[in-house]
This record gives C-alpha cells, sequence and structure tokens, in this order.
C-alpha cells in the first residue's frame, strides 16, 4: 500500500469492531474462521470484511479462512495497539477518575501518565497512583513531557482554552468529552464521545411512537 | 405526519446537536438565525437543516429564518425532553457513579431512580443519595417500579444475562457501556457506547502514517 492513501474512516471505525470479535473468538478456543461465519456473527457481509481487510494487505486462504489469532495479532498491529500511548487527562472529576480506574485501557496500552485539574480541592490528590497538577502547569510539563493523547473531561465552556495550550506541543490527539465543538490546529485530530447526545439519541427512540403521534396531530 | 412513518437514524442522531448548538445560542442571547447562518456554525449546509426539521413539522419563516429559543424548545419536544425518564444503573463501579453524578442529565430529566451491582462491598452504600442494590433484586424491583432506560456499566461478560433479566419488565431501552454486542427482544432499543473502540480509532488516526508506511514496507 503507498503511504499516502488514506483508508476510508468507516472502514477504520469498523476495524477495533473486529478485534474485539477476534478477541472473544480466541478466548472461547476458535482457531480459524471462514469470512462467511464471521460475517454471520458480526452481522456485516462477507465481501465487506474481505474488503476491508484487503486495505491493509491479505488475509486468510481460500478454503480455510482466516487463523483467528494471527488476524487478531494484525489487525492489533494496524490499529497501533504493538505500541503504547501516553495519556493527559484534563479534568480530574468523578468522569476522569472513572476513565483512570478503568483497567482495560492500560491492558492495551494506553497509559495515563498525568492528570490535571483547577480545583485546589483535587490539585495535589493521588487518583490511580497518579498526582493530580495544577492545569495552570501545563504547558510546562508538555514541554518536558511527550504525550501523545489528552483527554478532556472538564466542562465544556473551558474546552477551547485547554485545546488551545495543547496546539504545538507534540500531542496528536484529543478525545473530547466535553460536548463542546473544539476549533483545532490543522493535523490535530478529535474524537468526540458525546454522551448527552447518545442518551438523548436512545431517549427519543424509546419514545417515538408517542412523539410521532403528537406530531400528527 | 403520519404516525407510521419512522424519521431516519441520521437524522435522529443530529437532533441533539441542533438542540446543543441552539442552547448555546441561547446563552448567548442570540434571538433568532437564518438556516445559512446556523449551517456556517454547525458544518451542515443549509438545505440539509431545512430538510431535517421539515420531518417534524414546518420552522422558521422565508427572510427571517429561525427564532431560536422556540426552536429549541421545539426541537426538545420532539427529542422527548418535555417528559422525564426513569434510568436503572446496573453496575455501580467507578463508571457508572460517574454517571449518576453527572448533574447534566437529571437537569435534562433523566433521572436515575435505582441502582444496583453485584458486590457485597457496594451493596447498601449510598451513590449519589441513591441506595445500590443487590442485582438480585432487579427482576422483582422491575415489578415494582417503572422503568423507562437500563443503563449498564458492568463488565462485558454479565451483559447478555443481566440484558435477559430485562424483557418483559417495561425497560424499552437499553445503554450499553459494556463493550458486548447484546441480543435483545423485539421492540428493545439498544445504544451502544463503545468507549475503548473510540480510543483504539483516535490512536489509529494519531499513528496513521507510521502504519501505513510500515504495511507499504
Amino acid at each position: 500500500m503507498k503511504d499516502e492513501k488514506r483508508v476510508s474512516a468507516a472502514v477504520i471505525k469498523r476495524l477495533p469492531r473486529y478485534y474485539r470479535y477476534l478477541g472473544d473468538l480466541l478466548d472461547t478456543g476458535i482457531a480459524r474462521i471462514s469470512s462467511k461465519e464471521l460475517s454471520v456473527r458480526m452481522g456485516i457481509t462477507a465481501s465487506q470484511i474481505r474488503q476491508d481487510l484487503n486495505n491493509f494487505g491479505s488475509f486468510g486462504q481460500q478454503g480455510y479462512g482466516y487463523n483467528v489469532e494471527s488476524l487478531y495479532k494484525e489487525i492489533g498491529r494496524i490499529l497501533g495497539l504493538d505500541r503504547s500511548y501516553s495519556l493527559a487527562l484534563i479534568g480530574t472529576g468523578h468522569f476522569g477518575q472513572a476513565l483512570v480506574n478503568y483497567p482495560y485501557f492500560s491492558r492495551r496500552g494506553y497509559n495515563f501518565t498525568a492528570l490535571f485539574d483547577n480545583d485546589p480541592e483535587i490539585i495535589g490528590k493521588t487518583v490511580g497512583g497518579i498526582i493530580v497538577f495544577d492545569v495552570a502547569t501545563l504547558p510546562d510539563y508538555l514541554k518536558i513531557i511527550h504525550v501523545d493523547i489528552a483527554v478532556l473531561t472538564l466542562p465544556g465552556a473551558s474546552a477551547n482554552n485547554v485545546t488551545n495550550l495543547l496546539s504545538d506541543t507534540g500531542v496528536k490527539g484529543i478525545w473530547n468529552f466535553t460536548g463542546s465543538d473544539l476549533q483545532v490546529p490543522k493535523g490535530m485530530i478529535v474524537e468526540n464521545v458525546r454522551l448527552t447526545d447518545s442518551l438523548m439519541t436512545l431517549s427519543y427512540m424509546v419514545n417515538e411512537d408517542e412523539i410521532l403521534k403528537r406530531a400528527s396531530i
């Protein structure tokens, strides 16, 4: 694959799902699987699976299917899970603390290496074995210590101020839980997690019959 | 609108975004806005906005634009935010506790009314003013108390066992943080939040140049 070719966002979004399914298969002792079987389990067509995986090289053998372990490892490698990532969390409230204490992330190589907050009650305390620093020290910290990903778990109103502090620091990605849309410099990647939007969508669906009935009056 | 007509999932997923933007406009004192201005702010075409909103009736006036407050209220009504929802949380660990303690949900009418766990250390404790019950009592609880949405913040391995307990109980929706794909009875709505997939997608993007270079060797 030529390195200027970009893989489509839809394919990238499906890779963690393949990785999860293959990991589950491995856990249950399944050593190989046809693209057809995998497609039934995942609810994706077999040709979609072949197409997706062909983006990254050739996997599987006609008549044999996929070797689950090697495909799992390969997708992990494609996802960049064969290296570790340094995460700085900004906003060490309940939600930020829950992320830091979630063991799965560090098992996958995502390591929280620094925590920040602006609340004097929280600064200096330890969460998951890591001391919480004053957010005012963030720019100086980032001059000295390399961070791959900033995790924003602070109120939306401060989100863009903190984002400004991240430019030209080596931070390449922002995992954004603030609910605000961030203005970022070119080349900085933002992945938004919008819990409130997600809950509103769910409650709409739960309530849809009643809502549409009302709208038709 | 006829009540058998369903609104597309893509439109529904955009509604909370409209709601958020209009709320921000209201907070900054903007009383009216053209679909063109709104489109520039949101990065959606003006015709897309008109199309989306036309699903629910006619809004806005030629030459005047939208009245921000009335459109905000109307979208809130469409989203079903003019009523409240009862949420039961199953899995009261760090992450579940963070959701319960997040004040925004109850301000929007999403009320956690019951918490469950299977850990004797947590059962009987109080989180956000609510006592944590033994998950074994969940079926009996749901016979007596109406719950709209079950929030699953427990390990993936137990997710489908708990989901089975929810059928025929009046619970219509599941907000699923477990990372597992749920098998649900017809009519039950599932909204998945996959934090690990989200983080993997981000780290892929952050690392993409290097990954594609490696793949081309």
